[in-house]
């Protein structure tokens, strides 16, 4: 990395706690609504252009779609280097995090001069084309407890946060795959998300957003059996979708005994380094 | 501040390098257009709910006319709190950042429940009512180097960013009057200002910034003489919108031998402490 045409970015873990599905033929526009948290933990990414393009994850060899798509969007061949100590597929948004860090990083070492905006439509649009996410890369970029009022790239919808700050936890128990969930029949699941969303508007405040979650989880039939537990016990959790795995704020889940893992609310989203 | 139901909130400094006037009958709709630099030094605002209201700025008892309309908005009287290490009334948005964090803690001190969103626009109404500023309010509440593509508060109007990440050195010579400025004729100002934005969106990285941000100064006539001063010995530095002021990236104020303040690019934006 101390190559001087090399750049790092960084971007959080995103859980999102409820959501509807939006499709659309063009990929700036599709996407989901919904509310999550961003978090601390989250993916750093170095970009050093190179010939022919490869992607390494916590040291190994790896391919991960988005990445490779925000390369070829923006025209750059790279060597790309992605640390984080974030769960793999459980729901945190590693892969949303790892496009959008490389189109922060690869503007940066290219020096293209692309706004914050383009950039981060490069990842949604890489995300969804995918099949990985739908709204993790905007919430990403926005950080906080990032509200998603409309589907789409920032340049297409409205954002909105919920106030907050400190301690989040999580556990996990492993993956569950979007794409299964995202391309089947949305309908029931979609109009759980609308639910959860406008009781999330009527008072947006993080415990709002947990029992909008926990809400959406049961009504969208997703959940599973380690995560019900979890939430039969600790009525302050929620699920993090879409993967096996649970969140919460503050000490909820380590003062119910859980060996959970610790970070924060990141309020500044996806950044340079 | 040790009080159980006293709340905290942190908002960057904001530097405007540019902007255009955008008058409107509704104060929500009314703003500037432009582009900034969200700074790390910024103001920490502690409210404690109190029978009546009162306003210390660095210890000293003070009116800050938007603070009083923030709490007046939210239906709240307190004591409120706000330190800062920023130069007053030099181009730093510290009545903005004030606004601000008063919306932010009061918020969290009374669990009133406000959306971001909501809180921005209280403080942006508050600032525009005021005659203290049009857009450091929607830049502080972004973080980062916001651009303000439309006027008026973060409901009404698109924004984006300069991807950058770093130092920012900053030097002030005095107060030049907010109101003065934007009360008067700003036919010819916010000719420049739309033609600085419009070379900015072309290239939005930090050294267009400052460029734009010195022909504006240069073609709205706001240069005084000291920051001309500086403005000659340094290529890299840029007026402060609307102080006696000069901001650099990096290291070039420094560079030059001038005794400047140091700070950092604040990513976040307001948020809770």
């Amino acid at each position: 990395m101390g190559s001087p045409e090399s750049a790092t970015a960084f971007a959080p873990g995103h859980v999102t706690a409820f959501f509807s599905v939006h499709r659309h033929e063009d990929p700036v526009r599709a996407g989901s609504r919904g509310a999550g948290v961003a978090t601390s933990d989250g993916v750093t990414t170095t970009v050093t252009p190179a010939d022919e393009t490869t992607v390494t994850l916590n040291g190994a060899e790896t391919v991960i779609e988005p990445v490779e798509r925000v390369l070829d969007t923006l025209g750059v061949t790279a060597h790309v280097v992605c640390e984080t100590t974030l769960p793999l597929g459980a729901g945190f948004g590693v892969s949303g995090a790892a496009a959008l860090g490389t189109a922060f990083a690869a503007d940066a070492a290219v020096e293209m001069g692309h706004s914050e905006n383009r950039l981060v439509t490069v990842a949604h649009v890489a995300e969804v084309q995918s099949g990985t996410g739908l709204g993790d890369v905007v919430g990403q970029a926005r950080g906080g407890l990032p509200v998603r009022l409309d589907p789409g790239a920032p340049t297409q919808g409205r954002l909105d946060g919920v106030p907050a700050t400190g301690r989040v936890e999580y556990l996990t128990f492993g993956d569950l795959s979007t794409a299964e969930v995202i391309e089947g029949d949305v309908t029931d699941l979609s109009a759980a998300g609308a639910r959860a969303l406008d009781s999330l508007r009527d008072r947006p405040t993080p415990a709002r957003l947990v029992d909008a979650g926990r809400a959406f989880a049961r009504e969208a039939d997703l959940l599973v059996d380690e995560v019900r537990a979890v939430l039969d016990a600790v009525p302050e959790a929620s699920m993090a979708m879409l993967g096996r795995s649970v969140f919460a704020f503050g000490t909820a889940l380590t003062d119910a005994g859980y060996d959970a893992s610790v970070c924060e609310i990141d309020h500044a989203g996806a950044r340079r380094r």
